[in-house]
């Protein structure tokens, strides 16, 4: 590409537009152009070129998509919202927004199995973790959930399997958030579950059950005190899961204390925006005993090879991706960026700050109550911490549509009552309004209301133990020290604003600033998941292009965008087949067959679909085994569900028989559900429904640059063909799909009903960051979504042709050629020199590289995919420095070094290691910790020095960390 | 203050607002509260409480100063500017926006008076240099100036002291911009320059000279060969110097190779937004043999200990703080932040880019021209770049509001004609609107405008002498690529976001979050600043409330912005008084008197401002000798125009007699100038204008929280008494004030007219940053002022107290207390050991801190202010750091470490220098890099180690780079 493309957004996005680059790159892997390459890759069989019908528009300037999507956000109308029901208006300090928020250093960052170059947002996470034990009373907390709602699915099933209680019965309070109700109620179905409701606080006798699930406070806002039943529940054999708002722990007793086993909920009111939804932080938190049973990820202390604390990723055994069909969760995500923000702004405002802001909410609410009553009103109930219910007999629309007029959203409870909700927000003086001044003219209330002293919390609830009491929660109160707090965490950490993070599998690609630029402005960050339809146009506007978007590009009829992780994405997409053959009578088909390759969440998310696993083997090619197939298939062919396979292969490569595959699985009755964790190595040049898909899930935090925020947030959308689209996640309070025009509206939208049950508590997932990918594809367009395909799959084959002479390259398809990734085989090499792929993947570091993914799909290997946006100097840079570990492992094996005193088994090296104290390594200093500069002369030199990245701690001990579980942030005297 | 305030913007800008923190420095320093300290330290014949009576309104949340400057943002209205005259709609790459403008290792740092910790900034500026050199086809090229217009000043100034020629004449272009011609005039007269205004482009004979000064192409658009006329000038002995646009000249011959000696201009349009008019930076640069004569900052090239190339600011000896009356420019600062876009724009659409760019533009303003003659119209010539004029008789008003109609700003040249200057921004297809097609319509073209090849360029003129050629501007053309070259630079600098900056001077406080939120808005930042009245309200709103806040503050009538610089509101100040007394007929009164201790830029603004510097001298304890200022009163009484007094002073102290000092400048006809670089130690306690000043400038990039930009922008507002108000900087472009109600206005705006000329090239100076300042006094309050003030009084006076025990604390006045910063006295400490005021403060660096103000105002000092926004434990942390540099240096004095070879004279250690080779000296390589950890653990410790700054230079050789002068990018090989 030459100089009519300079300023085009794709010539940004991909690295490689040079034409010098692109040259040098085809020239090593022998094909005349990127084009010639990619069709001699992907099988003939299953080409398409469907950029000639496309409806996505032509690629937009960046200015030009920021200016349609101020016309799309002006849709949307931020009003005051008192809905409540889990979600909650507040106030995100300016100092975490700018720092965490829309700071590369952390949005970028992937997941921290890498704890040594991840101690920062390790750290940001274990504050989260002790924040949560804090505030609920309990003993371990993860690293975060997806969402409350499915926070309290794990909670069921967490309870169902630590029981020992026979029942196959939850308990559900009668007071909890209707979408949570919904939820459960799609989730337990499918794995056999029954729940009953119950009026928990009325005192109703608990029948046999495996776990009570209670909403504290109330979705009514009502509190109360479960102590008795939750008593009740655990004579039973029964557990405990309450769900409980944080900022109303402050002032009331804990879960804990009241004698749950779990707690669960959301962390959004600790300065996430209500985003239409999505994405926040939920959490869970257990007792003692429990800990091992803990869904998702958990960090927790170990230490380092020099007998420093460090921060880890802890009890990854219980990992979904080992444990595949006998793992009891799917979830394999966090909501990390969301987590961090939260427990900055506990660290930010500390306990007393909280606390403050929980009086203040909670006197404005009672003060407000008073008012009520004193004007005659009757409330719901007499105890509550922010919210409140009005009985307004037959006036419940008036009294809506009169706060509406006044741009105030009351939730509208029935016929005859009305919910009010205050939060942060509701504290601040906002320019020509006074908010409670306007609520007294919404209910013709003409006496200002008493000031409220007192607490409309019961005094056996008045909350007595300390919380946030570690001096991390106490020393930031300025924001220059938050500032720094922020930069000191975030220059610890490796993301990909210092370099590449070539992981197989995870697409660690540019997450370009004005693709993230509309995420924080108003109109789509305040607005409220149950907000009326009115007022959500532009988000409706903007689901409409992307589920439209997403279909074309995939070959499928319809798209939910309601999963917000891939992992919610399988199940979802999985539910909708069970649901399919259900409702054609086939209530046996129950199998899914899943190919020995595939990654373990496949296999989570089929046993969590209520289905059976049988595996298929894969040739030694890593392919599908087809003969095994046939085999499986014949088995079960009257029970077959579906097949899973993951296209390209988990192994990187483009199975040319994936037609006869898919055929093969039609021809039994069954359905065809294709992993789209790979789709970066086929857009524009093939699509899943074309060669049989009939479901897939997306992962746009690949595919389309939602960045990964160090572990989260993820958005999964589940895409299919028109005979499963009413199987599709539906939501009881999602708006209905009425669109303005719109002039580059398709007109896709609303053809079809998504008739499921919610697989995510927001109707539309986590919507809040749909821009990111409305973005990337607007400004893209068809033909530049194509061109980074080809640059994707240029970058992998250039890889693997320069480091094939020195690591046997793993699978490989047509002609040869790889797809988006390439194997590295170090297993001759760990035979040879007894170096091993930690040892390399450690090494990396010192290089100034994140590693890429370690063993997987293959043990003794490591996955590289570079993607579209590298450039060859650093791709070249990665290639050299691999090459450079190469002839240091080969110097081991020569004896040069000792096996167990080299750079490689010493690595990473920190700062400090090499700097404090006597050097008794047979290796220099300089060879520990500036290995990338050897060879390199001038400017490169320069860079190479002063842009040394230092790990902080050196290779950590991950049995020690297991063996001695802490997870929470360790006191000040652990550092000593 | 306790639990109340918490949230409250104030306990988050203030750092020691904790209950505990504040007791325990105040029991250091041996008062009771803040209140008393402040009490005893400020002379009671100057205490005022202005906070009674204040129309500053009630401190604001964060949430709420926002969602008011939303409300005044709404007032503005933004249209496509097609007005030109220097001012161009232009695309900020997200990319940079988002890693420079809104990042704060960008914006909090200080200028790069310590190279060492400077390099990244030092090397953008490098860039920029050689952008400007390359550009302009000239040798040297300054760091950038304030604006076009200051820097035609400062060319005219240059070329008067550089020419052999005996006249007195300036020849000025009758096509050069309007505005540069009524600065030109304004400054011109103060120093008794005449200009003569002539038609260059039609062949006018010149004059006798020392200056011709060109634009190029004109402010008509024109694009002409000024060679023949420059070449005249040269013969004549005069020297050329010409205004050249950055983007014109990738397509046209450079000044340069047209014989110009020297070129400015302005670099906003690469990236910079309009922004109403500011701030953005200029540029100047000569030809070989005047890089001498420069004004501003020059980053030059140099080596440190280890002789590895290094970067620092070259030939300071020239600056106009040692110069004092001999200066020849009164320009201190730069425009960094604005040069660092700039350059990183030029970096990341690189010569071919730019070049595209500018032909884009200049195809679409040529096809709209075709356009025009096809459909009958005349244009005003034909040849131009991007700006044509087109003659409309008599109905150029017609077209303009046939335009404004249509969301279009066009230029109303005269009755008869009208302009338009295509742009960028021009470029882009924005929803719903085609640019050209309205145009047409304004026109009433029906035809469609054939495609414009070949080009309005004159074929001698077009360009084809290379540029951008170094490898920086053809590396990082990927925005990944992008991302991390900016990451790279940033992570080499020590900013406000690492920690403490302590200079005395310069008020390195808190810039929040909140503040800077505004200032990208496009309501705020795409504004042309001549837009009509109309579309500006909301920023006469802004500054309406801004000037009548500031004049409230500081005592004064009425307030000025258009300063972009404390230096331009020096100078504004003293032509203020300049033309009062002119008006009164006292044509004598030229003397100003001057301490010997002020700053060096007070003498500069003085001779610039036409006057004649005469000094009175100061007692031992740093105030004014007042039996000196009487005997300079005597002498000078007829001829007496001014005093210029700091207050507090340089020294640190509040002078007792401050009121008998001013009191006798009045009483022999003088006026009082009180320099308010000082004004953050006075905030809420007295006001200048109530101890009689007449006229001050104000910092806001100090006392009011604009950032420093790494060395730029500043904003130096001049506060004036009634008397002088119409002597005031006006402007001819400025729009009139009419101010919208608005709940939080003051009406105080507009009760006086700014008369006088112009010192900035924009009416409202840099207006787009004065939404930092206002969030900050909306935020605060009065009362948050105050408290801020107390707070600052109170850091700088335990630092003194717990140092004095180390260093002798210099100047103490009433109580021996200090004012909001401290001079500790090294001199002792040099005599005893050899270690220098640069030993200690480049060993700051290895333990973690940018060093105090060195050697100002006494030679052999640190001055040492910490502000407010520091807090205890950071204070302490230098407090600690100093008291071991000390212990150190001891250990030199004792001899246990040679004079030459200690970890003072050593410093700083750069993380290669101690890990790269043997290691040769006395002490350890721990004790070089790591002497901030020794006496801590725990977290403290390990927050030391992780958080270590690391150098990437050691000690840069001052002498050498001033002897070997290179001032643009060294090529590659220079690094070998």
């Amino acid at each position: 590409m030459g100089f009519e493309t300079h300023g085009a957004f794709a010539s940004r996005h991909i690295g490689t537009t040079g034409v010098d680059d692109e040259q040098v790159m085809l020239a090593a892997v022998g094909y005349e152009s990127v084009e010639a390459l990619v069709q001699a890759a992907v099988p003939q069989s299953i080409h398409v070129d469907p950029i000639a019908n496309s409806t996505i528009p032509p690629a937009a300037s960046e200015r030009e998509a920021l200016a349609e999507l101020r016309v799309i956000a002006g849709y949307n109308r931020v009003r005051r919202s008192m809905i409540g029901l889990g979600y909650h208006d507040t106030v995100t300090p300016a100092v975490i927004k700018r720092n965490v928020l829309e700071n590369p250093s952390w949005y970028t960052a992937y997941t921290p199995y890498q704890p040594e170059i991840s101690q920062g947002r390790l750290e940001a996470l274990i504050n989260f973790q002790t924040m949560v034990c804090d505030l609920t009373g309990l003993d371990t907390a993860n690293a975060s959930m997806l969402d409350e709602g499915t926070a309290v699915v794990e909670g069921m099933l967490l309870a169902r399997r630590a029981s020992k209680s026979a029942s196959n019965v939850l308990v559900v309070d009668a007071d909890a958030l209707p979408q949570t109700k919904a939820l459960l109620a799609n989730r337990a179905e499918a794995v056999g579950i029954e729940l009953v409701e119950l009026a928990l606080s009325d005192g109703a006798e608990l029948p046999e059950a495996f776990g009570v699930f209670v909403q504290y406070p109330g979705a009514s806002g009502r509190v109360w005190n479960p102590a008795s039943v939750i008593a009740a529940a655990k004579e039973r054999g029964a557990l405990a899961v309450v769900a409980a708002d944080l900022l109303a722990l402050t002032l009331v007793t804990s879960p804990g204390e009241l004698g749950a086993d779990v707690a669960v909920g959301t962390s959004q009111r600790f300065g996430v925006p209500m985003g239409f939804g999505g994405p926040h932080a939920g959490y869970m938190a257990v007792r003692k005993g429990l800990e091992r049973q803990l869904p998702g990820r958990l960090v927790g202390v170990s230490k380092d090879a020099d007998g420093h604390p460090a921060y880890r990723l802890t009890l990854q055994v219980r990992e979904q991706h080992i444990r595949r069909e006998k793992a009891t969760s799917n979830i394999c995500t966090a909501q990390v960026l969301l987590a961090v923000m939260a427990s900055m702004y506990a660290i930010y405002h500390g306990p007393h700050g909280l606390r403050r802001i929980a009086e203040r909410v909670h006197e404005t609410a009672r003060g407000f109550a008073e008012a009520l009553t004193g004007a005659g009103f009757e409330l719901a109930g007499e105890h509550f911490f922010d919210t409140v219910r009005v009985r307004v007999p037959g006036r419940a629309d008036e009294i809506v549509a009169a706060a509406l007029e006044r741009d105030i959203l009351l939730l509208r409870v029935d016929a005859d009552t009305v919910g009010l909700s205050f939060d942060e927000a509701s504290l601040d003086r906002m320019p020509g309004t006074d908010l409670v001044a306007e609520l007294r003219a919404v209910f013709g209330i003409e006496r200002a209301a008493g000031s409220a002293r007192g607490s409309a919390v019961p005094a056996e609830l008045q909350r007595e133990v300390d919380y946030l009491t570690h001096p991390v929660f106490n020393t930031h109160r300025s924001e220059t020290s938050m500032m720094r707090y922020l930069k000191y965490l975030a220059d610890k950490d490796y993301a990909l604003d210092r370099g590449m993070i070539p992981l197989g599998s995870c697409t660690m690609k540019l997450n370009a600033a004005t693709e993230m630029e509309s995420i924080t402005w108003p109109e789509f960050a305040n607005i409220h998941p149950f907000a009326p339809v009115g007022d959500v146009q532009g988000y409706l506007v903007l689901t409409g292009h992307l589920e439209s978007w997403l279909a074309e590009v995939t070959g499928y009829d319809t798209v939910s965008l309601q999963p917000n992780a891939g992992s919610q994405g399988e199940l979802a997409g999985l539910l909708a087949i069970r649901g399919y053959h259900r409702a054609n009578g086939d209530l046996e088909r129950t199998v899914c067959l899943i190919p020995s390759s595939a990654h373990g969440t496949n296999a989570a998310s089929a046993v969590l679909a209520g289905m059976r696993v049988v595996v298929v083997a894969c040739d030694e090619l890593g392919n599908v085994d087809l003969a095994d197939l046939h085999a499986k298939i014949d088995e079960h062919r009257e029970q077959l569900s579906a097949l899973m396979v993951t296209y390209p292969s988990t192994h990187g490569v483009y199975e040319h028989e994936i037609r006869a595959i898919t055929d093969a699985v039609h021809e039994a009755g069954g359905q065809v559900y294709v992993d789209g964790a790979n789709l970066n190595a086929l857009l524009g040049y093939a699509r899943f429904g074309d060669f049989g898909g009939d479901v897939s899930h997306l992962n746009l935090h690949k595919t389309f640059c939602i960045p990964h925020g160090g572990g989260g947030p993820g958005v999964g959308p589940v895409a299919a063909k028109a005979h499963l689209a009413a199987f599709l996640p539906g939501h009881p309070m999602a708006q209905s799909a009425q669109h303005p025009a719109f002039d580059v509206g398709t007109g896709a939208q609303g053809e079809f009903v998504h008739g499921g049950g919610p697989v995510s508590a927001a109707p539309y997932g986590s919507p809040s960051i749909l821009p990111i990918s409305w973005a990337y594809v607007r400004m893209m367009g068809a033909e530049g979504l194509k061109q980074a395909t080809g640059a994707a799959v240029l970058a992998a084959n250039y890889v693997a042709a320069r480091l094939r002479a020195h690591f046997p390259v793993l699978y490989s398809g047509d002609n040869g050629l790889v797809a988006h990734e390439c194997i590295l085989d170090l297993r001759p090499l760990t035979a040879e020199t007894g170096v091993t792929v930690d040892d390399v993947a450690k090494r990396l570091i010192d290089y100034g590289f994140h590693a890429p993914t370690m063993s997987f799909p293959v043990p003794g290997t490591l996955m590289v995919e570079p993607t579209e946006s590298e450039d060859l100097a650093e791709i070249d840079r990665f290639i050299d420095a691999m090459i450079a570990i190469r002839a240091e492992a080969d110097a081991v094996g020569r004896g040069e070094w000792p096996a167990d005193d080299n750079p490689l088994r010493g690595a990473p090296h920190s700062a400090e290691s090499a700097l404090v104290g006597e050097w008794a390594h047979p290796y220099s200093r300089e060879v520990a910790v500036y290995p990338a500069t050897f060879g390199l002369s001038g400017v490169e030199r320069v860079r190479a020095v002063h842009g040394k990245y230092w790990p902080p701690v050196r290779r950590i001990d991950n049995a020690y960390g297991d063996r001695n579980l802490v997870c929470a942030c360790p006191p000040p005297s652990a550092f000593e």
